[in-house]
């Protein structure tokens, strides 16, 4: 069990009424108060620069509740959930609009933490109104979400601005596939398991497969998206956080620095692109129309507004190569894309075939042992090896047979605690294990600036794919030079 | 699928009315028949010394299949089988009378099949008669189950008298644990995956224990069992054949000759018992009577005749040793017994602990890494791994998870073909590769004269144990002083 205690907070939420509140931060407040992991004294303070009173941002608060807890409102627990908040209408902008914030907070023996729950443009204007009145002091924390920026320059521009008024200590950036149970589970399934700690390199694997897939499209979120693209929304997050924690050497320890620095050496040995290697080793993808089971899907142009043209990728999937002792040699294929075949997320451990074939007799080729690790959905681990076919007139006949581990229980609908509720705990014990640091960002946003700006100098446009499919053919290609193929 | 057909055979029992051809032989047959798997022009000849007509032979062989076929008896299947019949009485000790058996046997290009399903004491009998009458020829073959002898010198006895008149090239040593799936899956398993093939040493591997043991008793065979015992009953061959097949070094190829090139070296390294180290490594059982679920179970002592005395072990543990480079520090705990707690052969291998726990603030030990082979029941592979417990309040803590394959489906009536089946279907084919060779048995004899005579040695006796246990206590004594204990 952990021993850190949550803290008495005041859980600041700078954009109470958008979408990241309504679907992630206000549901895992209410779950952490159901599971009295709340501390008594905590306020949550709900910031939006609405000209809202208090019954307004209460029913907006019931109302998303509704819409996104996974079970009905219990009416106990509403009514001191709901008692802990105060309202503040100001806009970040104006500075001077934050006196109404720090009239209502009361800091004595409580930690503040103020979540940005906003666009990372948006940080700069909310510290220096935090800071105007001095509500950055130490036990005040900074709360931002990934992706800052939108490129090194963008990021340090944002993090220079921060650092005016917290220090590196006070800031918690947020990736929230670091907050899931599957993910947090990758450095105890590494670090642990003998036989496979024993084996995790080039010296019998041969390469590595990342996949997260949605089904869905943009959402609406045609602004942002539009702007930022798969890559930055996916790969500069998610996808390398992965990367990195599959690929690390051993911390010396499980505390954030020691893995920082694991995480850092990673992305260094990341080979970065250039107008050479581009083509070779990324293809983008744009989504178009399908009809899917009777249901027209419209493509990405015409969910941004018909008359839009856009060079924006909604699929991307890149040969990455880690130019270390460990990994030189294993190729990493990531791949992630919006309206895709299925919702997925799984990490594919293909291992060398045997240097010699023994059986040769009785099957020309060997498939080769696979470790799965499925993030999502039925979050497990799956083991591939091979085994005899059974009956009287086979005898060294192979077949690949699959062994299996799920995470959560079939068929049952235990409840999976939600990345947000998990690392939002974490916010109010003061644990930033689970938290980005500046480094790291730092690194991995150069990896991807190697991306986007080659792509940008060799002027690659992303090929069109239907939608429910696994992305354009050219994604398939990428594995077949190399004489591979994408998982199932 | 198996490239050789099988030949037209005369297939000759000697004993067509003892316990294995009733149990195994014949309904293996009727299988093969059922499947098309013997020649339509095969003959089977029973042997047996009674005074019997063709129509007491044939009554004899329906009650049995009746008895031992896990189905009924289907008519068609049964007019061709029992129309391949031709019966055979005489004495095996007089070789004038083998005159009979040639006179019904045609020899014309077919194999003769002689199988001597009797004690391994008539075989010299029955070669000479088959000597005598020519019906050793190149293209007849003797067939002998183990355990043949019991000890080094009785082996040669025997295999010196049927090499007066076969060649090694014509004799087929049965083992009938080689024919059973599980087993062959063995190598298949072993040499086919590199996630183990490059695990399978003392750099990794901490110990493995082997356990065949029984529920039942000795099951009337009073007088062979008592003289035999549980060492040379099971040990000498069943669990030795799993523990050479288990650690040998990767065959040149899939063949007899390089298999058992390999099993001899691990039988040569398998460290010898004198009156030194006899105690502390081997432990010797008998059960006596329980009362479990209700159901009286005899003692030893009770089953073999209330009047008799006898110090023949039921149950054996052993800490054996190979003094290879492969396997030098790593244990290997031998466990077989009759009325144990329930019917299992597994394959237990440990792997070793991490040299360090980067986990200690969560779990003060981690659980060893362990792969189980499961022979029977439930026959199938299983991997247990760490994983994080689940749940908002864990982080670090982990789980030993079950990560399982079974060979045949859940649930699933499967036929599971039988060893002698497997095996008959391989004599057959005129196929030596899962037989047992002269050499083997020569080395494994050796050995195990040496734990026998080292028990003789310093007098050990059985200590006794209660039916429906795992036996005697100081069986797990044996593994507690070495600081481990047997799998559940």
């Amino acid at each position: 069990m952990n021993e850190k205690k949550n803290n008495v907070c005041n859980f600041i939420i700078f954009g109470i009424k958008g979408d990241l509140s309504k679907r992630k931060i206000l549901p895992s407040l209410y779950y952490l108060e159901k599971k009295n992991n709340i501390h008594d004294n905590t306020c949550i303070i709900g910031i939006s620069r609405s000209n809202w009173d208090k019954i307004n941002y209460i029913n907006m608060i019931k109302k998303s509740l509704n819409i996104f807890l996974k079970e009905k409102i219990n009416k106990k627990i509403w009514i001191k959930f709901i008692s802990r908040f105060k309202f503040c209408n100001l806009n970040v902008y104006y500075s001077n609009n934050f006196i109404k914030l720090k009239k209502i907070l009361n800091f004595k023996n409580r930690i503040s933490i103020n979540y940005c729950a906003m666009p990372s443009n948006t940080i700069p204007a909310i510290c220096k109104g935090l800071g105007k009145e001095k509500i950055n002091k130490k036990s005040s924390f900074i709360v931002i979400e990934k992706p800052i920026g939108s490129s090194l320059k963008t990021y340090n521009y944002i993090n220079n601005k921060i650092l005016k008024y917290f220090n590196e200590s006070q800031i918690y950036r947020i990736d929230h596939y670091l907050g899931k149970e599957t993910i947090i589970n990758l450095l105890a399934f590494r670090f642990s398991n003998i036989l496979f700690l024993k084996n995790w390199s080039n010296q019998i694997i041969d390469s590595i497969q990342i996949t997260v897939s949605e089904e869905i499209g943009i959402e609406g979120r045609i602004e942002y998206f539009n702007k930022t693209g798969q890559i930055k929304d996916m790969i500069q997050n998610h996808l390398l956080q992965i990367l990195t924690i599959i690929t690390m050497e051993v911390p010396i320890k499980l505390n954030i620095n020691s893995i920082k620095e694991e995480k850092i050496k990673i992305i260094n040995s990341l080979r970065r692109f250039n107008f050479n290697n581009i083509n070779k080793n990324v293809v983008l993808g744009q989504y178009t129309n399908n009809n899917i089971n009777g249901v027209n899907i419209p493509s990405y142009l015409e969910e941004i507004g018909l008359n839009k043209n856009s060079n924006t990728e909604t699929f991307v999937s890149i040969r990455a190569d880690i130019d270390n002792l460990r990994w030189a040699g294993v190729p990493f294929y990531l791949r992630s894309g919006k309206r895709l075949k299925k919702k997925l997320s799984e990490i594919v451990i293909y291992f060398k075939t045997l240097p010699i074939n023994l059986f040769n007799k009785f099957n020309k080729k060997i498939p080769q042992n696979k470790l799965i690790i499925r993030l999502q959905p039925n979050e497990g681990i799956e083991i591939k090896i091979l085994n005899k076919l059974i009956g009287l007139n086979y005898k060294y006949e192979l077949k690949l047979t699959k062994l299996n581990f799920n995470f959560y229980k079939k068929n049952n609908n235990e409840y999976k605690t939600d990345a947000y509720e998990f690392l939002i705990s974490e916010l109010m014990k003061g644990d930033k294990s689970f938290f980005v640091s500046y480094n790291e960002l730092e690194e991995s946003w150069k990896w991807v600036d190697s991306i986007v700006n080659s792509c940008n100098i060799v002027k690659k446009k992303p090929i069109l794919y239907k939608s429910g499919t696994w992305g354009p053919e050219e994604s398939d290609i990428l594995l077949k030079k190399d004489g591979r193929k994408w998982n199932k």
